[in-house]
């Protein structure tokens, strides 16, 4: 037993997953949740999520050991203040956003003194969201990144690796800022192209629009799974990744532009080395079995 | 027995999958093949793909009622100049390529009056290239696009409805412009940019590269799948569907765009509804069971 009472701030497709890990492993005596929502709260007591659920967030962190954020990252800094007064020396305050440079900066300075500070990214989820979109197994196999400020306790940040390989998942260890690079090109950016590409689609007229769904197979599909995804969630990521964002974007217009030229003017050979380089990365992945 | 002699010539992926399609449902009495690499012919001889191969392409479209031609797009025309002295009147002619305007433009002329062309699209494939990676049921449940010419003999387009009905796949007639403007953004589009963003990490210095690797499973892994397709199969899509690919690139480059600026000036409520509104195609895709 790691914990004797987690709280889950903000019960989505994450938040309801790590509760159901926390159970299934056995990990906290009691695992209880809170969500402004009270559509999602009476939807985590109807699944048997938590042993207790309710809109007032304050309560649901009072005398717990550790509390985990789980709301879009815009969320986190005003859910820190709202909730601060019940944090007690000790206790273990930790986050799932895909950002995190914000959260040292802006949740840390709202925490008392003595109050241990663990943020964490799992690199997992699909494009469903909402208390109901959660299991236990979404961690398995995949990275959880954590990113303690410095000074953080090390006691601390071991038993969030604990906790995480427990449920399994496999722990990194890194600077926020340079998480936030580093995801900016394997996920942020993705993402923006993703939705992008859908959106153009909408702009089509109809007729187009219904052979692209009918032909979209032949590539399109896989960027609208990716398309899906929480639309909240993705607002906040790129408000508060700006920077990260917009230098790898800038780097892949270039990019475009050159394959764009490529094909304007012809140039084959171009684009068949363009086309073959690619193909290393593909191999790393498959060779890193992440494929 | 829909036919007694069909000739494939290349003998990659989906001119391998065709020859095992074609036997598995008996729809050939014979099926041959002949590709120019004598490494690609071995594998073909050694996989027992087909009663007979070589390295003449002539040799191998004699005496045949349907030659498929299977290699990339580019290469088309002359082999199409290559076999015309072995085409007879009452023959049908195929391709499988992804562009096939050209097709209509560049190969009809050159064959012989009397024989019956037939352009084909199926779409279906792998990021696999080769002998080796052929499979009958990669056809099964996907759409195959014919694109006759205007006046093409209703019995020869019926026969290859038949054929690829018979393997499985849901068949489309749709005139060869058209075909090239709806793949341009089902098909094409995607594919340059998942290029383009893998590109974009190849560029990148060798220690994040490695962690892009490491933490791809985040929204990157899924373009690099796409990025590992036949590298001269695609260039020669790109320099034959010219047109469609950047005219469709602008709009998407337009749409990108707007997200930057968006993202620039912290504009959340314009990133949000477009996050939103891409979701009612994924929805489509889902309903129309392409998901």
């Amino acid at each position: 037993m790691l914990f004797e009472r987690v709280a889950i701030i903000g019960i989505g497709l994450i938040g309801s997953s790590l509760a159901l890990a926390l159970r299934k492993h056995g990990l906290a005596r009691r695992v209880v949740c809170a969500d402004s929502n009270p559509v999602h709260v009476a939807k985590a007591l109807e699944l048997s999520l938590v042993d207790e659920a309710g809109t007032d967030l304050a309560a649901a962190v009072k005398g717990a050991d550790l509390v985990v954020l789980c709301t879009p990252v815009g969320a986190l800094a005003a859910l820190a203040a709202e909730i601060a007064s019940q944090c007690t020396p000790g206790m273990i305050v930790s986050d799932v956003g895909s950002v995190k440079e914000l959260v040292v900066e802006r949740v840390a300075p709202l925490l008392p003194k003595g109050v241990h500070l663990v943020p964490a990214h799992p690199i997992a989820g699909t494009e469903h969201s909402g208390p109901a979109a959660g299991f236990a197994e979404v961690f398995v196999g995949r990275w959880c990144i954590l990113t303690p400020p410095d000074g953080t306790d090390p006691a601390a940040v071991d038993k969030m690796t604990a906790l995480w390989r427990q449920i399994g998942s496999m722990v990194e260890i890194m600077d926020a800022a340079h998480h936030d690079r580093v995801l900016a090109i394997t996920s942020h950016l993705p993402h923006l192209i993703a939705y992008s590409i859908v959106d153009t689609a909408v702009g089509l007229e109809d007729s187009t629009q219904s052979e692209v769904i009918k032909f979209s197979a032949s590539g399109f599909r896989d960027f609208t799974r990716i398309a899906a995804s929480d639309p909240v969630m993705w607002r906040d990521i790129f408000l508060n990744n700006r920077e990260a964002v917009l230098d790898i974007l800038q780097r892949f217009n270039e990019d475009l532009t050159a394959l764009q030229r490529a094909i304007r003017y012809g140039e084959g050979a171009t684009l068949q080395e363009v086309f073959t380089r690619t193909r290393a990365i593909r191999r790393g992945i498959i060779d890193a079995k992440q494929a």
